[in-house]
């Protein structure tokens, strides 16, 4: 079997993996609608593509809060990679260093957070954060993440409760025996494991806008936010100070026919105006998807299941060849669309301003003058929409 | 068979009733395109989820015509339940009164309203009316039914003649002969009940908007009128005194090719302004659905043949499986959504005003201050259908 | 097999007739697309459904031209009914007389106009007339129509030549040698009679408007141009004296990807502003179709395949079942969109002017005051497109 | 098996042609999106067929820079006709002079411009250019096309790089051991020809439109540019001295998710305003698709792959069998659109300028006051897109 394109790595996953793993995995909230639109969504974004440019040379690099990336595909978190490979998150760890990019690891790892960082001294990491109802649990969390080298922290912002994955309830997804929640196995007292590798309602509902300054009491590390959807929450965001937005619905996880996260970061990035970073999750399946992400606004994307079905087709190899073939479509479809590189060397990008993060030195935020795609590379209809919210906004400031 | 979602109780259904009652309960006028359309523009509403919200309390009652229910979501009025379940509506009414909730009886029910009043003492129940040629029958019904301790009165206003449901032409359908329309035996004269268990062409096609001024005279219940799908209709509602509105197309079961409900909502919640609390019902299937209406300005939703698959699953004890399914993943959709309650305690409410419905008192009609969802949380298609005209309409005023 | 709506026959001739003749009529031009788009844009026009109105009555009678009919529903013109029935075009007659309709007779038939006049004395017939390069074979038949009591002759505009229709090309297509093109038997000298049972190009296709002066001058039976599908050929007919206008594309049977028939009613009869009566064909399959047609224009909707559909059924019994089928469904549709009659008495109405036809009195063309259905029964895309255009211009004349 | 219309020589092809030639001659980039775009988007453009104007003469002729044709379908340059039928581009040429039109042929043909020359002499014929990292072998190749009688150079800038097409990479696809790229057998050293005949790399990716300048320094031919999509490329083009344009996504093999052609035609003939001529390939499979890019302002079209199912049905023979059937399909639809003639004889054409090629006569360029067809046939959301535009550009002009 050909490895082509990130499909043939889905199906291998599909036919190789336990159903309970597989289902696991693939699952989305409810219908599965918004999973589903996530991937669809790209599809209605078209490219204008321009000609006879000299793209014998196209650059990808990129920087994300002023480190280095090869190209701006990062590893999105997700949960128990020893599902997919005896090896779990250390070999995803290896693959994403290999691959000179950034990987975001899950508190719900099957290996310990220092156990990944041990497995690929040096790489970029961030490390992804619930917040439990024992606050204790998670402020360990952050330090030993801190310790271990980790060099931000993600707050993932829409998991207060876990969605209806109807597969999961059917199958009675559990943690097979030999696996754990390893970053939390001495965090909770009892034994009833039976949520997701965790003990019922250990994550704290009650979690708003004002813990993300407890947070960063605990921490130096930057935060970047995971799951913001609107506008309204993207500004708060910034308000709040983090140094980074994913917008992300928890690949279609969490509620259902909410928007597919390429349409809602055009909104997002419209609030932010270059204040913080804006990356996005969710749909991403050829490297053309992750020029349109550009495109519209967003400093790099991350991929959660491709990255399970490369593991799963042979771990740290499988994933770099998923990597790989994203990176190979990337810089062609780049060269395509006539876009040589990601990098503006004009000492006057409009992005080159300290903004509100103040903890944060210019050269980790604005990143040496990288910025946005020109817009004009796609047409999109949230971006028509959003022209149109422009216009009507723009009306009542006359 | 684990009965995860209310799909899994229509299957069952689908499977375990005979063909003839499946097909009675699935029927939808000719093409069944409103029957479908019901479901799909669901899904054309998408949400706009916000985070970072305190939710570990999301508190999901609500109160109907002043009567606290334990979440907004009751039974609407359908025929012939012992076609689903030996025991027919005695079941429906316990398992209603279980879950706290609102059931409306049928005249097309196959006990007594008598017997259903009986079954479970105290619950709230509203009864569902048809106005015969024989106003005589009408009558008694009216009369029998608030003397059984019925709360509401719901006329129903789309059905002068009966849809051409196709199904039930082809298969002849007629009740067994051991099931009865109980509440009507002895209110025409002859033999032939061939029309859906009636003599044919007993229901008057000359029912006016001043029949409801006869009603009046009759009972001093609320009238709640069931079947309205445009504004100019609300608005005569409201103009005749009714306290209630269920927006409606008697699940598409009647004219096809007319709106989906919910898209009629917002132009009918939109002439209503407040002045009598709006219902809906069509195309539930989710949680997630019944906050896409609330948010749309229903009151509350009532479900039609979800209700019948859970009673055709396991009487009483299916029904409420069905019930509690909707509210757990109602409780779950708010809480994803960021929104922890529908109780607005300010006083300056906007909906704090008695309104038009001089009968009723405040604390019947606007019900303490309980208010409709911010539009907000969900973007809808007939939502901006609405804004246009309301645009189109306000450049008039100038 | 119960025979509940139009899909039923279509089924049971689909399964009954030989393939070829099947074919024929079922056929479609090219990619079928318009052929399709007939029946799918009555899909996307919705009801506006209004309640409690008194629909214990209600009148589907109107008037063509001046004569009563049933209700609004006609045979449109249709090639070789003996290749559906054995007595063809005579039972076609007789089904329509005992409805008390209209029946549109094709050159194409296979009786002659006088054995069909003959089968069923007293019914309203017109004549559908293609224009031959033998002038005096066109002339002979419009003489012997009128002569044999047809009231309207029906001049088809659409076919100067015959559209591809593939699978008549792959078939080869021709009449079975006991079957003619009867009404032409002695019209042409020579034996090729290859093309649909004529002789190839006998057909005049440089016909233009200024033909119908040269019919005018044939005959006093009002013209009725059938194939109009735009707004300016519409008012080039009403200049040119037509005393109808039947909005046509042929059954998608030749220019493939024009509009649907019901879309482009309603530019046609924007245009008309009442000066002729307007009739659409193409597409309908149930009653409310019909009702939809009214409310954006029509006068009467003919109906084609259809009638072929009843005749192979049980010839003149089965096109009455089709027709009678089709009649309750309208009526039905009518009381439950709360519409009870077509008949304005107005003295008032806006369409009492005589108009333009002065050939033709009042009565003849007025009709009594019959009007348009009001167009708030429905909303229809075209209707959007239509009020848009109609802004546009209106704009330009302040 | 009757060939009626291309999809019989598609089916045809698939079913007789070697996978991997079939796989090579179809294959779409990455999801063949645009691919099939190309031909979804003609679906949507609708005609406006007009009535009762002589089409007894229906004139189909054209000129393209000035020579005439006896319709407006050329064949597009497509690789290894070899692939198809044993004579390869032999054959092409042949029937491309038979049918009195115009062949491009492609820099990767398995016979070489001479050969492809002397197979038919006299017939029209366009050279397909690369240009490649070794200049002197395109050099060479322009002026041998010259030499060899080619009346123009089409120069395809949408290749800097050959686009991903999996089945292609699946397939592992070369060349068969007897096939060569025979026009460039001599131009490159080593014995790696793995890149569709080719070295690797041998295209040169540095391509501006500077070079443009440097073909015309090598050639008195007039130069079209393939592959445009955008008006911005367009007005670059007209500036740059080209003398037409064909708006081209190279089949959509090459970026995909870009506009299907007929959709971005529009921009494109906006842009041009009538300064050169302007072509379209991709999608076309009807004579009617054919009319509708000619409503919407291209001069001519050209087919790709269903030139290559002739040639695959029966050689020379096949591809005259569809350029047949597609000349006699759009002579109908013309007829049947009530378009007489693409000859505008009025000497006041606003097409009669010389425009801005200086090098070319006007009789080369304007064509005798050849114009475009009236945009009234047709109606395309995308001429609705360019009005909105128009409208805003206009705005900003007052």
């Amino acid at each position: 079997m050909a490895m082509v394109c990130l499909s043939d790595f889905e199906a291998y996953a599909k036919k190789y993996l336990p159903k309970i793993a597989w289902d696991y995995f693939a699952a989305g909230a409810d219908d599965c609608t918004t999973r589903d639109e996530n991937i669809l969504a790209y599809k209605r974004i078209r490219f204008r593509p321009r000609m006879l440019r000299d793209v014998s040379v196209t650059d990808i690099r990129t920087k994300i809060l002023g480190t280095e990336i090869s190209f701006p595909v990062g590893i999105a978190p997700t949960g128990f990679h020893q599902l997919a490979w005896p090896d779990g998150e250390k070999s995803t760890a290896r693959a994403a260093r290999a691959m000179n990019t950034c990987y975001i690891a899950s508190t719900y790892s099957t290996c310990t957070l220092e156990e990944i960082s041990a497995a690929a001294p040096g790489g970029l990491r961030w490390f992804q954060l619930y917040i439990h109802r024992n606050r204790a649990a998670s402020q360990q969390l952050v330090q030993r993440a801190e310790a271990s080298g980790f060099q931000g922290l993600v707050l993932t912002a829409d998991l207060p409760y876990t969605g209806k994955r109807r597969d999961d309830v059917r199958n009675g997804f559990c943690l097979p025996p030999h696996m754990k929640v390893k970053n939390l196995e001495r965090a909770f007292e009892g034994d009833d494991w039976s949520e997701y590798g965790l003990p019922p309602n250990s994550l704290d509902p009650s979690v708003t806008w004002n813990d993300i300054y407890w947070l960063r009491s605990l921490t130096r590390l930057p935060i970047i936010i995971k799951g913001i959807l609107t506008r309204e929450d993207a500004e708060l965001a910034v308000r709040h100070g983090v140094q980074g937005i994913i917008v992300s619905n928890h690949g279609g996880r969490q509620l259902d026919e909410g928007p597919a996260t390429i349409d809602a970061l055009v909104e997002v990035v419209e609030a932010v105006r270059g204040r913080v970073e804006v990356y996005v999750d969710g749909g991403i399946r050829k490297g053309s998807d992750v020029l349109k992400a550009l495109a519209l606004g967003a400093k790099c994307v991350f991929i959660g299941r491709p990255a399970l079905w490369g593991l799963a087709y042979k771990g740290e190899e499988g994933l770099q060849d998923v990597l790989r073939i994203l990176q190979d479509e990337f810089r062609l479809s780049m060269a395509l669309a006539a876009v040589p590189a990601l990098f503006d060397p004009s000492p006057n990008s409009k992005f080159a301003e300290p903004g509100a993060n103040s903890s944060f030195t210019h050269e980790q935020v604005g990143g040496g003058h990288w910025n946005r795609l020109a817009r004009e590379v796609v047409t999109a209809p949230s971006l028509a929409w959003f022209k149109k919210h422009l216009d009507k906004a723009l009306r009542h400031t006359v």
